[in-house]
């Protein structure tokens, strides 16, 4: 029997080239490629810039292009001066457990370093997001976000200061936050409203968490509420986009 | 009151500036750009590259640039020549729901336009993953998914032959097939796995759905079960990463 469709239901159709044939030379380098980090397996080095000119018979601008996008899209990562297969993305749930959770779930040490935490007014459009007072006190925590000591992530929590007044001396900024908030004030979050978009890093992402300038991030947005549905944080979480996905499972309620 | 910190916090901190100060010059463009979005409004014209350079003092080479990123990001989209202000991304809701009626909730008109439906031999990974035979027949459907005309994704269906025999002649492509498999097959879905990711759009996806090639797009991979809790359909389905977010509701069951 014939297997003329052959291809991983996840890869775009017809290995993403058009029905007229015609396609840029850096995407036939770059299929090509991908056949190459198929065979080589996670970890293995691929040829250089030049070797790979050579074979290809293109020039290396054209090579530097498709390498470009796998790096991008996470296929490829540096090492060194070198370029290695990287390994597959990893599978967040997207979940009201903490990322400590869901990063510990897979096998990885989650960690986290400390960017900034500063009190100030609650701007207006906040206070309307998480029920404060404009001008009420609020806390700006940032910090980066780490998988087994790779950083990965970027992330802001907006918290009113009344409600935790002692962030500043009582909370260890290498610890999970939910924990806090659990074990020192008894807060629990029953329900979170999230949204995904995918965004270009900006200069200063790119810097902390060491991203190529504009690699699409995903970005998600969350209010998280207690048990008694109050809103309580104001979240924004960047995900390099090369090494996350997210995952859900959606039930028979029409979630 | 003084209120130093008046972005708004879905917003990159210190609107994406590196605390040493030194940014790329097109990025000082685009911070530019955008507070002349936020003062044009939806569907108001740009001045010209030229005109901008000439603002800005600096080259075409570096407006463009910046207009790029914006383009990429959905802040900006072209209009024949032109080039206008973007309306919000859609909130898609992720849900068992269909396509239909999660942009009819939005108040858009859902639509979709046949790409192709063939009939072929599973592969074995399309096999592993909704439970069926290698070999055995499955259909493939491939559609353009619109929004009030606008073409804004694509997707691919993969179903046992087996289980919709007639789906060559008894379906609309132009129709929800969800609702399909409900009314003329009596089907309906009990739950869904789904995971996503960011990916760039191939050369044969940006000419289906009219992007920009490279475009960063949110790709959704969903295996369906039936209420009986058999895998029914594998969808791959990619959203343009400029017009679309997904939003989510995490309830207290840990989901």
């Amino acid at each position: 029997m014939d297997y003329p469709n052959d291809q991983a239901p996840g890869s775009p159709v017809r290995g993403g080239i058009p029905e007229h044939g015609r396609i840029p030379k850096y995407y036939a380098v770059k299929a090509r490629l991908d056949l190459l980090i198929g065979e080589l397996g996670e970890g293995e080095t691929l040829p250089t810039e030049r070797d790979l000119a050579l074979r290809y018979a293109v020039s290396r601008e054209t090579v530097r292009q498709a390498l470009r996008e796998l790096l991008l899209e996470g296929r490829l990562r540096r090492q060194g001066r070198g370029t290695v297969v990287a390994g597959p993305k990893l599978e967040q749930p997207l979940s009201l457990a903490s990322y400590t959770e869901g990063v510990r779930r897979q096998g990885r040490r989650p960690g986290r370093t400390l960017i900034g935490l500063e009190r100030f007014p609650c701007p207006a459009a906040l206070a309307a997001e998480i029920g404060l007072e404009r001008g009420e006190p609020v806390w700006h925590m940032e910090r980066v976000l780490l998988a087994d000591d790779e950083r990965v992530g970027l992330e802001s929590t907006y918290v009113a200061v009344a409600r935790m007044p002692r962030l500043d001396t009582d909370f260890d900024p290498d610890s999970s936050f939910y924990s806090y908030v659990h074990e020192r004030l008894g807060i629990d979050f029953g329900s979170a409203d999230e949204r995904i978009e995918t965004v270009l890093a900006t200069p200063r992402e790119a810097l902390l968490v060491g991203t190529p300038p504009a690699l699409p991030m995903l970005l998600i947005h969350r209010v998280s509420y207690d048990t008694g549905g109050r809103a309580t944080e104001r979240v924004r979480t960047l995900y390099r986009g090369d090494r996350f996905s997210f995952t859900t499972r959606l039930g028979g309620d029409g979630r």
